[in-house]
């Protein structure tokens, strides 16, 4: 009661798990009311947007740019529109863009949950310095929003 | 008539009476069109949801600050959606997150409303200065309220 | 078609003739989809707000600061939430809350629809210069609202 | 799923061709839930409603200015209100307005979509470089604004 | 010590008598370092600048508008610089642009103070309600100023 | 004495004449202390710049590409430290970028002053809407920032 | 080398013990360049501004009104001019105008040391949460005040 | 000519190479003023500030967090002086807080260059999109500098 009823939620970072579906998942248990947004996570979509709509390009360097800037139109609509961003961070490949998104949002001093494998702790130490919290599996997500929102502690 | 249709109140402070409660069903009995929000006044909750979600802590400071952070994705995100924000300070305990909610109130412009016993006039001073109004019962705070949006007064 | 769905008008200014009821009544006559608001207009209950509520002052100037502040609580909301504020000044009074309230307005970059006598030209100068549009009845801001949210020019 | 349930798109610019309702039909057909707003398309009424309105100007310079500055009232709120902004430049005219509805837009930091002929292409470099995305038709418009909601390419 | 060595004050309001002289002569005889700004107080070039330099109107309205608005930009950029705000009300003329700038200031967050005869108390009471400070006299100004810069109070 | 001391003045638009010379060189005749500032005037260099500094690239497209955004880092700067813009439209060319900027510092909120023939007054309506000023020569913007410091008309 | 050469650190909170002198004494030894700023510290000066300035007042809600409002003008500037805060919390009173300051820094999104005795930490939990360090020493801070600008520990 | 005269840019990014050496020294050759920032480049001090000054912690996690939120306070602080970012990718590490460095000033609208070998194109390609120049040396970076600061391209 007395929890903020309208939350929108980021989910931002690695696309090649079903992390986001586990946490909307969970919240849906819980009967929580969120609005999750994230990223388009077809990575072939995410790659080619650019070129499928305006036009192949000889140069890697400028296919990507043209895709990268599409996809920022929803980004930056996104992120604006958040109340919490979550960021996660996989295994593998550089993941440079969820770290951009994590400085972004603590730039607007939006709430930032961040999720990672502790094998991560040292690299991430400056972006779980900017967080509010952090930890390790979608449930845990999950009971932070329903914290959030209804103010009850799972278990309890 | 004229008035804000739309009028979001974050209630911070003392939660360990039902202050909150009185001025909820107070501007109900008018027919007020409010959002009240607030924070999470279950104090062994708040102490706990930290270590309860994230883990445990040893040292009592890493176990405060755990629970600290994720109280304030909630008390961020309401602080920001809030149109008023009502503060009451009561008999005890030191109340200094109650001071800050006050001074990030202010910082952000959002009209500020003191409740608290006469006692605490002079150690008040600095923010019943930035504040719109004090007050020592719920029932005021509810005729500013109902004010506020119908633009009548009680009795009248 | 492609104007504002949603616009909020402020309607700041002399509280003792019908002006804002002769701009609501027109822009209903046309069916527009607009949120007035303004500042409470029972004169008695402005000016005894903060005593009423609060407490009675033996000091003039303290009872009248009681009530200028609670006042204050729903037009900081309002001139917050307003896309819109007509300001009209009147033939009577000092109004000097009106031209604060066109001041508030253009820091905040909300455009300005000024209202008054011709004779107030040259006392209104500065305003006017702040302001979108200076006008002399309420069917010419009618109008305007009419122009901004449907493109339509009355007459035509 | 996860993209924007709520965008609001300003369509600002060039207003002899039909080029709006393409984008509108084209988005309508792929079922995206957008809010289409834009300047008053009436290009006599856009013209005339300083004049019309607040009475006739025997110096043009003026009557345009009173016609401008109504229009600027409609347009501050929508620039404010939108997610993004579709600025197209035609063949004909200066359209010094739509450059102006441009950089607006950047330095509020509103992803911008620009639509212009391949001959301006050097003309237009520096709003290029402001910009998210440049092309040429309405369907590539419709294409991205698909992309940004739904995150799917069409054809796929 | 320890005080705000730049501090710019802007001294807005009634021209017609030396209030700002008496205000900057305190203010120097106790040494401080202050930087005093504001409106150009030389009435016919004020009331003349806009037909002056971009040449004569027969509209009285659009002769006062061309040099309301060029007083405006030596306005606009004083205010955004003031850290403290002074307004004087004198005992005649309607004085709105000295309320339009109290509302302005208020708007951005800059301390306000307030000086006006006693006579006006109750009509100025919205805008004394927005101020840190109310007073009668340039001495009080700078004493006010004395204190926000050294911590020192005269006579003591 | 009381104006501005420390003014930023950025000159945008045309590049081909010496208007901006014009003008520093009228400023400094009067003792003005202003800070000038303005784009690259070297069109070869402004045109090359991305493809000298960054690589050369065969699409013309992304050649002006990387050349307006070099440039955009120059503006950008500019634009945000400058306390009034000046933006001048000649006779000749799009000049979109000049427009571009007019409503860069409209949305900023910076006072603008803007210098065209005559000629262009219906075609720049919108921008001289937004204008703190509207004139055609030099002499004139330099009289107005010397009133704008000084308070003083030439010639009195 | 390559810290931020212009530092401006406010330091708020007890009044009552050397703790600024000591802080100041440790960075003048070794050799930064910070201005330090800070409330006024003469108690008895602090509690009577109000009434000594602007009047005696019987009610003593109103005396401490007048002085508060007027220290916020101090507070208020330093605040905004701050590059970092620093909040000590010392053994004795309520301190709310310390967890204020702390507030609204957290607000403007100002880097905040809070220093306070170990005792007080769980009562502090919320305060320290939004701080970016927690110390108990002006030692401590003046550590930390150079590590932030010249990038080196003592002692190594 | 007419380029800032002040600009401060922040260096972020890798710390094992002298690439913040090679680019102050090559703006200093050419003459230019600017003012240099950026992280502590020692690493062991950048590890151990938190342990050392506040105390050592048995965890490595919260070790790691003393440590970033106090390299935060200068990092925020620089950031937000910043008038350019450039941000440098090294060959190794994950370097999550040049990309969080990258988010961030693009929230603030800072205007950013980032250098990296060509191999990170593709991962780096939405934190290329937010930027206004992509390089690959130091030199480049001096001359993007030098063309800002003077309009001057090397070799011309």
């Amino acid at each position: 009661m007395l929890g903020p009823s309208d939350l929108t939620v980021y989910l931002s970072g690695e696309i090649h798990t079903d992390w986001r579906d586990q946490i909307i998942a969970a919240c849906e248990t819980v009967g929580l009311r969120l609005d999750f947004t994230g990223p388009v996570t077809d990575h072939g979509a995410s790659d080619d947007c650019g070129a499928a709509i305006l036009g192949e390009e000889e140069n890697p360097f400028w296919r990507d740019h043209k895709g990268a800037k599409i996809n920022a139109i929803r980004t930056t609509v996104l992120m604006e529109q958040a109340d919490v961003v979550v960021v996660r961070f996989g295994e593998k490949y550089k993941q440079w863009n969820a770290a951009f998104d994590a400085g972004y949002a603590a730039a607007l001093g939006t709430p930032l949950i961040v999720m990672h494998p502790p094998e991560h702790t040292h690299a991430l130490k400056e972006i779980n310095g900017a967080a509010q919290a952090t930890c390790e599996t979608p449930e845990q997500v999950a009971q932070i929003l329903t914290y959030v929102q209804t103010g009850r502690l799972s278990g309890r």
